[in-house]
């Protein structure tokens, strides 16, 4: 159980793959650090890394604990406590389990029913909130839990419609807390 | 000559290294697909990308023309489109000779005598605009050109002082854009 209001899911399956199918990515390293970073910054915590394949899930846990258990952590305390945060899980239904938060999951795309809502409203909103990150082609909702609804989109002014998930979670807290 | 009104550059040398002394750092894959990414999104070119070391200006040139030139953005033309405006150069010097900069530099922790201004404010001033990013610990500004001024720094609340310059660029330029 943890003091802070706010939690990030980075989901790598159930996932949208180019062909609008459901999926499953491999996790990225480099999206653990930058996930694990940005939300130790902003005091978001914990950092949920949801995959369900153990070596996956495996490969993250040797990844955090070089830092953790070992010497680089010593050598390296900022890094520690950022990484102190991340947990594995299987699903996001697991995730659920863990705490009672409201969901809301991100997308370049909201569905057009969907509820949207600006990240800066959730501030003021009661209770614990869950922000749901996808990667590959963006979260595969139909096979997620509910949510209470979706984030506006960010939108770009260029030539290209997606962001990094990296750089849409560092946009998202900064709005939220700024 | 690009026709944005801002471009970034992101420099690899000079800049500081743990223990405040002028170094340099080796190009990582990532910052360029994210740079170029981030950037193509909010319209803003070219995409500096500064190293003084041959090695590592033909590292970054066969990254991008992976891309440019080959089958792969030929299968992937959003991607061959965000690394068209990477730029690569060996200093600073280089980018400011290609045209008429305004120079504003970015740190966790700008000089206490600079000017300091919210990026925000870019939006409304005259000219062309160059924000310049700094790996490892941080600009040199002290071997680096004289700046126009240095952009506010963004503020966390966590245990944490510093972001990747990954999401650093994104919430600049998202609070440049929004």
């Amino acid at each position: 159980m943890n003091s802070s209001k706010f939690a990030v899911a980075l989901v790598h399956a159930p996932v949208l793959n180019k062909a609008g199918e459901s999926s499953a990515t491999s996790v990225s390293s480099i999206d653990v650090h930058d996930f694990a970073r940005t939300c130790a910054f902003y005091d978001v915590a914990p950092v949920y890394i949801v995959h369900p394949a153990q070596g996956m899930q495996q490969f993250v846990k040797e990844l955090t604990g070089h830092w953790l258990d070992g010497k680089r952590g010593d050598l390296n305390k900022g890094r520690r406590e950022v990484l102190s945060q991340v947990s594995v899980v299987s699903t996001l239904e697991d995730v659920l389990a863990k705490d009672d938060y409201q969901i809301w999951y991100t997308s370049a795309q909201p569905p057009e029913d969907a509820v949207v809502v600006a990240p800066e409203s959730l501030s003021e909103k009661e209770g614990k909130h869950l922000l749901v990150f996808g990667t590959g082609h963006g979260l595969d909702a139909k096979n997620l839990p509910n949510e209470n609804g979706w984030l506006y989109s960010i939108d770009g002014i260029g030539k290209v419609r997606h962001l990094s998930v990296r750089a849409a979670l560092a946009i998202y807290l900064d709005r939220l807390f700024r």
